[in-house]
């Protein structure tokens, strides 16, 4: 079937691929990139054919609601737009309200798989009334893999909702491969610590992905070298935290995760010279002054 | 190769079935199992031929060490004794130390893999001295899965450490997973929640046999309703966290796993009803009464 | 000087009373407490003087946010409101918006101390511009202990943020004070443990006033007999992790606190269950039935 | 009464000043203070008369382990040792075991009260048989603060581990402190920090000494600009962790505290490395390069 994409970015231009690769037929449209198939939204609302299917893959936030608001006013009542980047869940029922004013269907999706995905397939998982899901449909089924892993995840909010639970998960696993591999590392028992990962994809009951991901990752550098242990996160991790606050349910791995990124880019974080202070006054505890205070023998 | 192995339970029958299966020749032995082969330690060790191979599957601690020692005193220079089951790693040097007095080789080997390993393999970790692990090789292998999952892990202890190690991470992936499930069935968003894991299963970041299992579960029992939520501990949690300790290795994903259990099993534990004490205190705050302590009033 | 309270609960009647005994004239109006001194809002702003000063001490939320509502239709330029409750900080900006319309001061005060402030003091931690907490200082000062514990902490919302920080890190102080009650009563080596916190009163690096209040509760129920494991939790303890993840602060600490209480009301949590269901299939691990389905001898 | 101490230095020193200042007989001994009264171990023995009372402050481990031996030839039956330094509480059965053969007392003592202790008195807790205790009572009560603080807290071991869970707290309150203060450091809300931390010294649920401490550390230095955030850990905390999972009881917010600090001493930790490594496969996200692998494009 037909659908324009807007943004091609990593995840957008890829996705656009593997659609045109499964047979449908895709209109491109970013700002910037060279990859585009038209020169504005305007002309990509006008070579759609009717009812139309728009794809968004915008940084969300700001650049989402503003495309949001500028298609609702370029659409067509029986249209539907699929957001398919990472907005909260909580915007989307403001989305879907706002198009469903001027006749518009609105489907969130929540998409997995990372660069991976271009040739093994995403996982979709989407949120909306059956109506719009419906029209969407095949174009979720060829960004799937081939053995499914599409899920119609509930009302609107539901696709980005089971993302987002995904990948606190997600944290949640790769903190507890993390911890294993530097308590490996740290001990005296195992000289070769990307051995053992690497025999633990078969068999073992922490086989997964994200070990597969690991081994990877130490073949191509088995000590890690080229990296800092500055770790990024993203909002679906904060985002987990707080439903789990919201919703009383306790979270302490998937926080711990999330937590262990804060930190690592905190190396002399208030908390720390907080603890410190504490030690010196109580104990006269020996403490270690900051850098700029060494001298030259550290 | 010929093999002996003393403990025929859940593990030690399996595995005994799996290297019949694989065209080994197994004598067990076991105080209580009908499937025994022989009906003591004295006669197994007296079938076997020199130099003897002999594989422990007992409970960790004083059963295991009991045989050992019996062991040392049946067995001679030459012979290798392959410590299966889940002892200490620490252990392991005693053990090994111990068996060299008497010329006779120890391996420790940690074993993954649950009742599903007689059929799909179990992921083998083990340590030890090259020539003792050259010794029994051809076993290690036949356990194994096909596309391997066979680690010689390092010198004597290796293999339970790794083990060990494995099980830290599956506790806090578990723990991770568990979080999640929580999260998507306590939120309004999704009504379905065992599609949602079981759309999971390909080509999410998440993917993995726990997973898997999870999904199985939910399969089985959509609302885990046969279960409580009072969740046992073994060994291997708890010396990772030991280890993370001595180690100076921040774990806070394998050790919230490690807690969430033990708080499952003491609804009523001392700290609970000390935080209830402490607000009862200074806030005049409505704490819950003990439940037997209730009246019409609650 | 003169103040009129809204809001006659335990803490409002108490705070009353403590303003009265310091020599200020205080007009108490409630809803249903017989010790109101006025029968209604419009009564109560009738009898003050201008410029008025009105004290809210209401439920956070819909209740707080209708008398500041309404009291914007009857307050008069120069008048002062003091949101004395539980408001989270963000909502503060909005009331102080929506007053500044009609010209009427905003002054948002968090409040420490519990049902010992009467006699001891209150903590009073507020926020708002300078003039406006000119004209209220008599009464903070009055709620204050003598040697002090008054803070203007910053402009509108900063008196509640003081207090949602102050709540979170006492959150995490009862749980480490708990934490350490229950390993003191489940090891062999301390057969009476009230004694061991009492005699920490004095000279230790952990004596506080929250020791007190165990020491306190112990004395009158010395196993805490009395009380069950449920514990409560309150909006501030909530928006600690909350503003935690917003600024990306790790606060495990705090964390843990919120998630014990959130797990001690959830004896068969979700979470639980599907441990248990990931144990029962990898391992065959015996695991425990739901409550309903043990039989007599449980 | 008459004492000799071993070991002068910060705490040992002080305290033999504290109960030379409350009237007791104190001879030092030391291998290096100038301060010492005596040149050898054989001398203060000597000196002492019988029954003596000999207190250790010496570093747990070996130097406690070789005293207590060299003691033990060179006491009389009916002296008494006071283990004062920070011995585990699991090493006191062994130590009192091997002096009981040559029946001489043993007492364990946990000390605490840092640098403040000589001023203030040192909170004590101690453990052994009644009659070992009574005889070293009078030395006890002079360390103790005027208000009492001094606590019989069980057999051998009990002293040492009661000051090991109090340490434990004392970690889990100074890193719910460290997280609050870091909170209100990272607020928009609050300009001025140390003001309300200094605001909550009286009439606050968090009053506490080691609040007071930290107030004194922002008084000094206002941005603890002169500590660096590598925090030290000393044996309880460990020790705390390592019982807690000996007795199944849950302990997040102490064990968060102790991860904290491991983490604040390793900038590129291994497992930050390890989620960098995950991140980059899976997703192509930028990751940070390791410090020294940075060029100009950063």
């Amino acid at each position: 079937m037909q659908v324009g994409i807007i943004g091609l970015g990593r995840m957008g231009g890829n996705m656009a691929a593997r659609l045109r690769d499964t047979g449908h037929e895709v209109l491109g449209y970013s700002r910037t990139s060279p990859d585009r198939d038209v020169t504005s939204v305007e002309e990509l609302v006008e070579k759609l054919a009717s009812p139309r299917v728009v794809w968004l893959m915008l940084p969300a936030g700001d650049p989402t609601r503003q495309a949001l608001r500028r298609l609702s006013g370029l659409l067509s009542p029986g249209d539907v737009i699929v957001e398919g980047g990472n907005s909260r869940f909580s915007d989307d029922t403001e989305h879907a309200r706002m198009l469903a004013e001027h006749g518009i269907g609105y489907v969130d999706c929540g998409v997995s798989g990372g660069v991976w995905g271009r040739e093994n397939g995403y996982a979709v998982m989407c949120g909306g009334e059956d109506e719009h899901v419906r029209k969407v449909r095949p174009l979720l089924q060829s960004l799937a893999p081939e053995e499914d892993g599409l899920c119609h995840a509930g009302p609107v909010g539901a696709g980005h909702y089971a993302k987002m639970v995904h990948n606190g998960i997600e944290y949640g696993m790769m903190q507890s491969l993390a911890e294993g591999y530097e308590l490996l590392e740290a001990s005296e028992y195992v000289p070769d610590v990307p051995k053992v990962l690497a025999s633990w994809r078969h068999g073992t009951v922490v086989r997964s992905w994200l070990l597969d991901l690991q081994v990877r990752a130490l073949e191509a550098d088995p000590e890690l070298a080229a990296l800092s242990g500055r770790v990024d996160d993203s909002g679906e991790g904060r985002w987990t935290v707080e439903e789990a606050v919201r919703l009383a349910v306790s979270a302490p791995a998937m926080t711990a995760a999330l937590f262990a990124r804060f930190a690592s880019r905190k190396p002399d974080a208030a908390q720390l010279k907080a603890l410190a202070a504490m030690r010196q006054q109580f104990g006269g505890h020996a403490v270690h002054a900051a850098t700029a205070a060494t001298d030259g023998k550290g």
